[in-house]
């Protein structure tokens, strides 16, 4: 089970086919949107139970500063591989502990239309509360698998994809890849980076540092390189 | 006055000339890095005073949850307008209030070589020390100034700059613009976006999204503008 805070993304895991079991509301605390989204997630609920709270109750289960009244329990979502055109884009994340970065690179791989996000060994939960929140929900939106490291590379060889290590030891700016087709981009952790059997990919990518920053945070340059692939792959 | 915490951030305000007038210190708290760096935040002290802090006291004055043992009181840097070449990049921020956000994009500014970024109107302070820390201190490698609008607009337009308002509502992709010679790229809130005077800029971009997400957080869209000049510009 998982706890979706938050009228918006739990209005994303609906529209993704989660079914919320329980839902508990607070109406003074609402905001405009969950207002409007409300109906829709109690409609969701199903043979599911609903349940007021007050307001002293509800700040106490929230996990937010300004929480907006909404918090439901839902089953996890077991998303399946998805279907896969001649270009797909998917982000593999090895390992990454920060909620906040995984729920950044899974908002910018939605706004980017990614097909999947993959996420490898001990990171951040991509289904606990921190991730979905960063995410806005995007979590729900971009199918989001948890995988072991062998059966990952395993589909990403069975589905013909160009691997792409985004990594700042890598010789080649990022733009001068060729980032078409089907792409899979590679993060390892803001530390200690991938590991080499993730290093072994068809292109390594870096992207250039001119300033005295010792590292872009890896959501930013997860985007950068995210939205190259769109740059690339426009009609 | 303002107040740099953590020896890396402290670090680059020395660098970009700043003096600290006092230090406090908690040798006990700090980090390998810390370690490194104090005995130069030491001499940069010239006549300042170092003063040694229990753990306690530490983390009574510290605003962090894993404080370096590192913090210093410094007078504000008066930044000059920057000399400029014949390509130069400038980020104009429009009341960006949360701190993070104009943080993070000081960061990416340092990262993609910026020259500068101006500071308009009632947002976070950019010398706070949420947004130092969110910088990563890169507001100290940035020179960061706050402009009022007008000054802002007549010392762009008098340095024949390029503006570049990035807004949702912009009928062009971002990598479709011209972004070389002289560019502001000017960025409003997530919320209001900018104000009309600066919509009226030579070229307006937007991020193309094709997700659930309702929009790129700013610092996000910040990013990718950034380096599309800095890819448009390279040799």
């Amino acid at each position: 089970m998982m706890l979706v805070e938050g009228a918006r993304e739990l209005s994303r895991a609906v529209a993704a086919g989660v079914r919320p079991h329980e839902l508990y509301l607070c109406p003074e605390l609402f905001s405009p949107e969950a207002q409007e989204l409300v109906p829709g997630l109690e409609t969701a609920l199903g043979g599911g139970r609903a349940t007021l709270l007050s307001r002293l109750a509800f700040e106490k289960v929230s996990g937010r500063e300004n929480p907006d009244g909404v918090l439901g329990v839902a089953p996890l979502p077991v998303p399946a591989l998805p279907d896969l055109g001649r270009r797909a884009l998917v982000v593999v994340l090895h390992g990454l502990e920060k909620p906040g970065n995984v729920g950044a690179i899974l908002r910018t791989a939605d706004a980017a239309g990614a097909d999947a996000a993959v996420v490898l060994g001990r990171g951040a939960d991509p289904y606990g509360p921190n991730v979905i929140r960063a995410s806005q929900g995007s979590v729900f939106a971009v199918p989001t698998l948890a995988l072991g490291e062998e059966e990952a590379l395993a589909w990403l060889a069975e589905q013909g994809f160009r691997t792409v290590a985004c990594t700042p030891d890598a010789r080649q700016d990022y733009w001068d890849a060729p980032l078409t087709g089907r792409v899979a981009l590679l993060l390892g952790t803001e530390h200690a980076g991938l590991p080499p059997e993730w290093r072994r990919a068809h292109e390594a990518v870096r992207v250039p540092m001119h300033g005295q920053a010792d590292s872009l945070n890896v959501a930013t340059a997860a985007a950068l390189v995210l939205y190259e692939c769109v740059r690339q792959s426009r009609a």
